[in-house]
């Protein structure tokens, strides 16, 4: 097997950086965790997705389009993306499973997608013709450069995972996308689109065509940013990111969404124009956003009404937003930030996002989602018709679609492409940034062929066996990744066990086959508590078990007799948490919540004394088994 | 001097209940701290808001709707509202001072709006004519009958403080009740407004005017509510509170001002109907709304997406909503329990909300003000422009008008009539609700005429003295209400020093001139904890001082030489407050906050061990010295 940077079918291929990423055909996730949600991806949730965009009429709306009789649109006015978003899932999930089936729902959804282009390349069903806004009217809000973005990622999927297909998503992003660079291009219109997205999806098209106006086209939007091109809304410029240039931010803010996509379109831009202060500004604002507007889960943005960042140190749990897609977006950027530096913090946060918030927001069998992801259910939530679009954030339980359907789509084309973010190269060797059973086929930058396979019980089991299947016999290094939480891990190798330090460690040594690496990882559970300018969640903690934040829920508490309200709970740090079948198992105190007629009072707390053992649930399975309330902050005795 | 109920010149006036409220002519406040607010109101702030409305061009929407010009129509939908709150204060203003240029001022701005009303009643510029919407076409967010509402509370001050006055107002108000009843009446349409509003404005126009048709409508509209006449919109029914019937709710929610505004017209109807079951159901939602969602200041609301509620126990302090508005709210539905059935508690809540939301709300100057009231502002703000509207919640810094401007003229309206709010009678006597300087001069509704004054430094010095001026010889009742914070109260009589327990303290005795009474209230300093289910502000207190919250100011850290930060800042709570120059010190303890790659971790506070004398700020008086953190709630060491 050769491989080249271009070819190669995954979704971030930068013509430089420090690591090299693997496509879809060097790598493959054999079990566990995450091959059981790849499946039910495969199997449910793209079908689901398709199933309600024709449903909703979205899809419908390029028919209508194409036919030139789009009278009144159904749909929000970016509904466009969500079927691209499908059709990016679909690409890579054919590049990974080889579905025939899909592959021919797909290039039928193309077809229709495809007639609706005007011949000038412009694309969209929600503006240009009679009774619609004209063309780039309403750049604050209409969406079109977004979901051309959308669009473009779609394409990018196919090219890669099927470069010698004639299906004809290329030719309509490559038409879009000369079309962009025709209006908004160097001498083109000033201006940039109120939802980032267009710009790590024009440099990727442009990595995956060769066409270097695209990328070019990508670093002039990130130029423009931040200049004010775009109008002073209620929510302030900060919303889409457009009050402060990017290479003077120093932290994201406003919509979690758009400042994440924005900033991943940045750093690809950084990376071909080998920009470093652009590169530079963008790792300040990583590190002041994970060191401050965080929640423990990765998830990101506090604030319900713009579906914003709050400002440092506003992340209360019961008002947490932390939106899938956003989720989504982080992966994003920290993904091109891992590529362009190699450092490991940015592997441990996409890791901790991962399984707490991607994982976290389809139901077992992927047909409901959560769109917001709460870390503290007050009150039960309610079940969501099976047949109703809701509103994004109404609902506290999984709704199977919303208004604004980003969230499934999202979700499914990261799951589709997920194997591309486990592992990289480079000259060296080998790296593994996410522990998951796989098998890995894959030749160094220089040529050099590699094979290992992993073996993991991970996240639940902490033990990474790395069998090398096929080497060559020169020496090559092995680096893996060593949380920033698993102090106290130990590495196997054949000249022994010894302790590792967080971060990562490398094995470099002239490998044969059969050679076996184990990493040992100290996933039991522990107890995590928050800067004290976390304002919301003092004098509480959090349960961690490896990667995975845990949480208390209320269907666990009936059953302990103490009380079926997650207010009412206390947790003692000196008592030690225990494993019992799997579950961590929390002694948890009961305080009696009682009303009194103004709660602002000089007052004990009435502790009852009683106890009990309560099973804690792992965060992204909770609200699986009806509605509860739920909390992962725990207050302490 | 004589009086009736139905000519008292007070904004609530039932026809039954435990108590009379006085009007403007029966008692005036003499000094003190509202003294000074309302003369303020009166000398700039009346004039600031005309100032503004004229500038906007919304009183000129009613020239321009008059003339049949109104093309292009400036402001909300609602700003027609601002006008009539502006003529309800100036209104009360008048009866107030008998200030003869703002009487002119008045009738002029009468005449303009007068103007504009059509033939058949209706009035209202946004709507009915070519160009804008049918009439009552979307009542979901019209706001017509809303600002029918505050027409309505306009010509009942009016009414109520000249009522030979023919300046037209009241002619303009029935004509529109008229119409109102017309369209809306049992025969007509079955629908309420989205902003609630005119039922409160209804019963008390009927109960000025005698007409009790609008009572019987005030009645229907509180009767039809929550029974989903209007949309569900995208934040659901109970954001203008038609998810549940009034009498089969439990405790407030939605819009906080919708849902204030809402119960206290319930109330109206409730006493005027003699409906029992619709009053205690309005009891227990207050009780609730109380013990669960109401912040320390006595604010209410805490979603900045839809101005709303949160859920029971969800009240963070730093993004407190918060509303002026929502507190004048509370305040009407308060005081009209109050009258209903007699009981301290409601004016402990509306003391409460005097002194932390609306005197919260104007600058020192009064033009300038708070939409939203956050308890903990953790950047310093920025000033806004003196000569732009800003979006409602948009500054950090008071701000002289807004796009949705409803806080200045509802401040202004309050602060014109809050004499009426310190006093009651019923025939038993005299009952003190909130203390001021005062000077009453009233008649028992049994004929006894009763005449005191108040003398005090309240709320900074605890003692009032009630001193007799006239009274015939026969015994009656001076009651005054001990607040529920003011354990350790003593009463002073004719007869000696005595403990009186918190609610509230009777005298009864056949009083001569010059006998005098005093209450001694326990105003020093004193630390609150909330109830443990607040979440978000656990591990902390709050220093009260009487009816005064506190808070720490970054402007008094400066000179500190501790930190200028209130995140670093910590309190002790086993070492005394004390007082300094008629200002609050506390001794603050300093943890030194530094940034971790993750927030999130077992970690030790790194506490520096240095501590300084920091006087705490009146929490209304806060950010009157530029831009500032500040915080309520202080973390304990």
């Amino acid at each position: 097997m050769t491989t080249t940077t271009t070819t190669a079918a995954t979704p971030v291929a930068p013509s430089r950086g420090a690591l090299r990423p693997l496509g879809l055909g060097e790598i493959e996730i054999t079990g566990g965790f995450w091959a059981e949600r790849q499946a039910v991806n495969a199997t449910r949730t793209l079908a689901h997705i398709e199933h309600w965009l024709e449903r909703e009429g979205w899809i419908g709306n390029f028919d209508a389009a194409a036919a030139g009789t789009l009278g009144a649109r159904t749909g929000r006015e970016f509904s466009d993306s969500e079927v691209y978003k499908l059709l990016e899932a679909m690409a890579w999930e054919i590049g990974r499973s080889n579905d025939a089936d899909l592959d021919r729902r797909y290039t039928a959804l193309v077809h229709r997608v495809s007639l609706a282009q005007e011949p000038d390349g412009y694309l969209n069903t929600a503006f240009g013709r009679p009774g619609q806004g004209d063309r780039y009217s309403d750049l604050e809000w209409g969406h079109e450069l977004y979901c051309y973005g959308h669009l473009f990622q779609a394409a990018v999927a196919r090219l890669r995972t099927r470069p010698s297909a004639d299906d004809g998503l290329v030719d309509v992003a490559r038409r879009a996308a000369d079309h962009v660079v025709a209006v908004f291009g160097p001498d083109g219109r000033v201006a940039v689109c109120g939802h980032a997205e267009i710009e790590p999806a024009l440099a990727e098209l442009g990595r995956a065509t060769g066409e270097s106006r695209y990328v070019e086209q990508a670093a002039l939007f990130v130029a423009r940013r931040g200049t004010g091109t775009l109008g002073d809304i209620e929510y302030g410029r900060g919303y889409y990111q457009d009050d402060v240039p990017v290479r003077e931010a120093t932290v994201l803010r406003g919509h979690a969404v758009r400042a994440n996509y924005l900033a991943a379109g940045a750093v690809d831009v950084a990376v071909e124009t080998d920009d470093s202060e652009l590169l530079t500004a963008l790792t300040t604002q990583w590190e002041n956003t994970v060191a401050r507007r965080t929640y423990i889960t990765g998830g990101q943005g506090s604030h319900h009404l713009d579906e914003s960042f709050g400002e440092d140190f506003v992340l209360p749990p019961d008002r947490a937003y932390s939106e899938t897609c956003a989720g989504v977006g982080s992966i994003m950027f920290s993904w091109r930030l891992l590529l362009a530096q190699g450092l490991s913090r940015y592997a441990d946060l996409i890791e901790r996002t991962l399984y707490n918030v991607v994982a976290t927001s389809p139901s077992h069998d992927g047909t409901s989602f959560y769109y917001t992801n709460t870390l503290h259910q007050r009150r039960p939530g309610t079940v969501p018709a099976t047949d109703v679009a809701v509103p994004r954030a109404s609902s506290s339980m999984r709704a199977p679609w919303f208004a604004v359907s980003c969230c499934p789509p999202n979700v499914a084309r990261t799951l589709a492409s997920l194997a591309s973010y486990v592992a990289t190269t480079d000259d060296d060797g080998l790296q593994l940034h996410q522990y998951a059973p796989a098998r890995i086929r894959t030749v160094l930058p220089n040529g050099r062929p590699i094979a290992v396979d992993v073996e993991t019980g991970y996240p639940h089991d902490g033990v990474v066996r790395v069998t090398v299947v096929d080497s060559d016999d020169e020496p090559w290094t092995l680096r893996m990744r060593v949380p920033s939480w698993a102090a106290g891990a130990t590495l196997r190798t054949p000249d022994g066990v010894r302790p590792v330090p967080v971060g990562s460690v490398s094995v470099r040594r002239t490998f044969a086959a059969g050679d076996v690496v184990e990493l040992m990882l100290p996933v039991g559970p522990r107890l995590s508590v928050a800067d004290p300018r976390i304002d919301a969640v003092r004098g509480c903690v959090a349960v961690e078990s490896g990667p995975l934040v845990l949480a208390v829920e209320s269907v666990d508490l009936g059953e302990s007799g103490v009380s079926a309200d997650v207010a009412d709970v206390r947790l003692d740090a000196a008592v030690p948490l225990h494993v019992v079948d799997g579950r961590v198992v929390a002694t948890l105190g009961l305080e009696r919540s009682t009303d009194e007629p103004w709660p602002y009072a000089l007052h004990e707390a009435a502790t009852s004394g009683a106890t009990a053992e309560v099973p804690l649930v792992e965060y992204h399975d909770w609200a699986n088994r009806g509605p509860s309330t739920m909390r992962v902050w725990i207050p302490l005795v």
